[in-house]
C-alpha cells in the first residue's frame, strides 16, 4: 500500500518520484486520526463539490453559482482549460460572460493529459448548439498544446457557425506583450503580434 | 471538504497554497473508483507500512530488516532526521551500522518542522541507555537547524556517556567540500573546515 | 589601475563585484599582445561604429542602412528602448518602417539607468517635428519602467501632435498573451489586456 | 573593430554571445574619455600588476605580500587554481602558509581552459624542488576537474617526494559536508566522505 500511494501521487499534477515518496513517509508518520479526516474528506469530496453539467466547472452550493447567475452575459462563452484557469479570470474581475471548462489540452507528449475521461468536445459541442452565443472566447494558453486545442475547436465548432439561424463569432484572446515582457527577449512570435496588435 | 482537503494538503511537505488547490481540484477531476482506492489505500498504510519501535524508521514486511539483521554492527548509531536520509546512507552503501530515525530537526522559525508528535529525544535516551553503543554519529544536515539539533543531542546524552560502564564516542559527518564545491565560491566555513581536515 | 579596471567593469551592463573582479583578474593575465589588441579595438570603435544622427542607432558602414533605405516606409517611426532590441525586431523580420532609438528607460530606481548622456527625449522632439511620420509606435517594454517612458514620451510630443498640419497617430505595441503565456499564472493586467483585445 | 570587441568579450570568463554585444554596444555608446580611460588602465594593469614570480600570484605594490611575509609557514604550500580561490581562502582568515597559483585545471572538456599559456606544473615542480615544504596541500576543487588536475600534480611531484632528503607530506582539503548540505540530497560520493571523515 505503500508502493501504491506512490503511483497514486504520481498521477498528481507536478509530482514527480522524489516528492511521491516523501508525501507517503510522510503519510506513514501520520496518526490514525489524521488518515481517517483524510480519506473521509477524500470520499466525500463528490458530496461537497459538484461538477455543474453545464460549464463543467467544480462548484460547492447548492447549484453553479455562474451558470445561474442571470446577471451575467450568455451571449459571451469564455472555454478555458481548466478550473484554476477559470479563477485566475474571475479574480482579474473583467469577464461577466458565461465559462465552459474543457478539461485540459489536446497532448502533443506528456502521458498525464488528457486526465481520465478525456477532453469534453462533445459536451462542448452541445453546449454551443443549445446555448447559442454570440461569441466564443477560446481562452486557452499560448502555447504550442493550448494554440493546438483552439484550432481543434474552431473545427469542431464549424458547422455551428455555418447552420445555427444567426452567425456565431469566435475569437482568441489577444495576443502581444504581457507583463513584465522586454523587448530584448522577446521571441520573432510575440513581437510580431505585438506589433499587429498595435493600437 | 474541499477546503478541508487544501488545508491537509498544506501540511504535506514542501506544498503551498496554489499546489494544494491543484490537488483539490484533481481530486475532484477523479472518478469514485480512483477515490476509493486512493483513501483505501491511506487508511491502510499503517497495516503495510510500521514504524519500528527500535529505530523509528518505517518498514514494509515483518520487521525491521536492519534492526533484525545481526550482520549489522550494534555498537555503531547513526541518528538520522528523516526516513529519505537513512534511504540516501543506505544507497551509498557504505554504512554497515544501526540507525536512529529523530524524525526532523529542532526548528528555528519554520512551523511545519517538527512534525505532529515532536521529537524523539526521549526515545533516542532510552535507546542509547538500553544499546550501549560505542559510537553514536549524528548525521544531521549541515544546516543551522541541523547543528542545532546536534548540540542539543549531545547535551541530552551527556550523562549516559559519563554514568555508563563504558565510554561512548559521539562523532560527527566530516565537514569540508562536498563533490562539486568550488572553492571561489565556498563559504569561510566550509573552507576552514576543509584545510583542518584536510589529509 | 587595477582598481579602476573594477570599477570601469562595474559600469558594464549586468556586471557585478565579483565578475569586475574576475575580469580584471583574466585581463592581469593576459600578454602584452592581448591587451594592446583589446586597447586597439576599444580606441577604433568609433571609427568603425558611428551613431546614426537622425535614428541614433549605431552603424557599421559608410551610412546607416535603415534611415538611408529608401524603401522602408517613413511614415511609421518606432521608438525604441536600445540597439538590441532594434536588432530583435528587425530579426522578427515583420516591420518595414524607421526607427529611433531613446537610449533607455526612465528609471525609476536603478542608478545604472539612464546611461552617460541621458535619454534622447530632444533630439526624439526634433526627429518627429522634421520626420512628420503618421504614426509612431511605442515599442517600449511591458514593464513599470517602460510604461513610464512611453507615457512621459506621449506628453512630450503632444504639442507636435496637435500643431502640425497632420495629425500624428501614436501607437504601442498590442499588450495580451506572449509567446509560452499559461492562463493558470497569468498577471490580471495581463487577462485584462487579453480579453480587451480579443479577435 | 565591433566585431573585434565582440570576439575579445566572448574570451572573458563566463561571458557568452548576447553579452558579448551588449558589452560591444556598451562601449560604443560611450565618450571618448571614457574610452581612453578604459584602453590606458589596460595598457597599463601590467605596470600595477605584478605576478610573483615565485608563487604566481597577482599583486599590487613593490612586493607580493605573501611571500616576502617571514611569518608564514614556510613549511606550507597550498596550491590553488587561480587567484580568487586564493583570495577566498585568505578571507577565511585561518591560513597561514605560503601559496602556488596553478593557473587553472585539467580540462576534460572546455576549450576556455587552460588559459593561454597553459598551466603551471614545470613551475611547481621547481617551486617545490626550491622550497622544499614539509607539506604541499591541494586545494583544487571538489570537481572532475579539480581531481583530476590533483592526481596529475602528485604524480609529477612524485620523484621530489622521494628523493628530497626530508620526506613531503602531500594532502588534501578535507571531503564531507559542505555548509548547507542536507543528507536527503547528497551523492554517495559526499555521504561517503562525510561519514570516512567522521570525528
Amino acid at each position: 500500500m505503500f508502493n501504491r500511494l506512490i503511483e497514486i501521487f504520481l498521477k498528481f499534477p507536478g509530482i514527480g518520484p522524489r516528492q511521491a515518496k516523501r508525501f507517503a513517509y510522510f503519510l506513514a508518520g501520520q496518526d490514525a486520526k489524521f488518515l481517517k479526516d483524510f480519506a473521509d474528506n477524500i470520499l466525500e469530496i463528490k458530496k461537497d463539490i459538484k461538477q455543474c453539467d453545464s460549464c463543467f466547472r467544480f462548484y460547492a452550493g447548492p447549484q453553479c453559482e455562474i451558470c445561474s447567475n442571470i446577471n451575467r452575459d450568455k451571449n459571451l462563452l469564455m472555454i478555458v482549460e481548466k478550473d484554476v484557469d477559470l479563477e485566475n479570470i474571475e479574480k482579474a474581475g473583467i469577464y461577466n460572460g458565461k465559462y465552459f471548462v474543457l478539461g485540459g489540452t489536446l497532448s502533443l507528449t506528456n502521458s498525464k493529459n488528457p486526465p481520465a475521461g478525456g477532453l469534453r468536445f462533445k459536451e462542448l459541442f452541445n453546449k454551443v448548439q443549445k446555448a447559442k452565443p454570440l461569441e466564443i472566447i477560446l481562452a486557452t494558453s499560448a502555447t504550442a498544446e493550448g494554440e493546438n486545442t483552439s484550432l481543434y475547436i474552431e473545427k469542431i465548432l464549424e458547422p455551428l457557425r455555418q447552420s445555427q439561424g444567426k452567425h456565431i463569432k469566435i475569437t482568441r484572446l489577444g495576443r502581444g506583450l504581457s507583463t513584465g515582457t522586454e523587448l530584448e527577449y522577446s521571441d520573432s512570435q510575440t513581437i510580431s503580434n505585438a506589433l499587429k496588435n498595435r493600437k
